[in-house]
């Protein structure tokens, strides 16, 4: 079975949401899973230098107007936030703990939280909605107000994993090592799982 | 007639080389002429804060990559100068004085330009080049060495203008008003013409 590909994002990135939308059924195309990898972004920001988009001032102007429209292009549904941007550590964490108990059910908690954020205008930084997202999904709700230290640890690792294979924003891919950034690249992404490389 | 596409880019962007080879046959797919505007990209910046890409410590090394990649995917010829940035001053003048005689010739001389730079690996900063690039595509050589005080509040006015509409990155396209930023959005460019927005 060829590798599956990794999808780093942080639940707080509108571009990572929707490429969230598609990744999957691009993987399923060329028979490969997706291994989702929540990060904390901030963190590799303090790392690169880097700052969210929407303080970016007219960037961060364009990206609300081009994250609605390739949203109505893509079809996906979208709404910015009205509260931006949020803390995504409660979030995050629940989806590293459901990975040890539960971990067919974590592609659904995080595409159920992704669409909480961008589509259903709920704030996932409350333990309460992400113990209603976890509960969504067929989990324990109690899930969400576990913050042992070894989960705490295991998302700062998965962080700096992320920033040592110098993911530098949201989403980033890699299909056999090759690097994506954005989700703009899904078309070099499926042409690369084709090819095995151009 | 309906309105010609604005592109707005600067000489030494390697992301508006790669949109100028795919620009004009789009355009002309929906019977739109295309308005070249280059531009002086750092001004924009020094008004924005905004940073060349090869400035960037990860994103710049990363888009080396995303470069040579994205014009194999596209089929475009290119190599990264070694001389980079290089400063687009001599070209855009250039470009606005073959404007006011031979406007016919614009847009081969820019595309030309840009093959020089980013195909050709030949240094579009020295004004032999500039002469040469000319006369390749039938204009008068000695345009090159004509930097009037008209020439020059051209390019600033143009540079002006692009700042003025909120371009903060090359290339920038305005379709009927609406703004697309990036190689990336020709899709969404396509079927904006198509449409009449969406």
């Amino acid at each position: 079975m060829p590798a599956a590909i990794d999808f780093c994002f942080d639940f707080s990135s509108p571009y990572g949401y929707l490429a969230s939308r598609r990744i999957g059924e691009v993987a399923a195309r060329h028979g490969r899973g997706v291994r989702w990898r929540p990060m904390m972004l901030g963190a590799a920001f303090a790392a690169t230098g880097g700052k969210p988009l929407v303080e970016l001032p007219l960037e961060g102007e364009y990206a609300e107007r081009d994250l609605a429209r390739t949203a109505r292009f893509r079809g996906i549904p979208f709404a910015m936030p009205k509260k931006f941007p949020v803390v995504t550590l409660a979030a995050a964490r629940a989806f590293y703990r459901l990975e040890e108990v539960a971990p067919e059910l974590t592609v659904p908690f995080a595409a159920a939280t992704f669409a909480a954020l961008f589509a259903e205008e709920r704030d996932i930084a409350e333990a309460a909605v992400v113990a209603a997202l976890l509960r969504s999904v067929g989990a324990d709700a109690g899930l969400a107000a576990i913050g042992t230290p070894a989960i705490e640890a295991r998302l700062r690792a998965e962080t700096e994993a992320a920033i040592g294979r110098r993911v530098f924003g949201s989403p980033f891919f890699f299909v056999d090592g090759e690097p994506f950034w954005g989700a703009d690249r899904l078309d070099q992404v499926e042409r690369w799982l084709e090819t095995g490389g151009f």
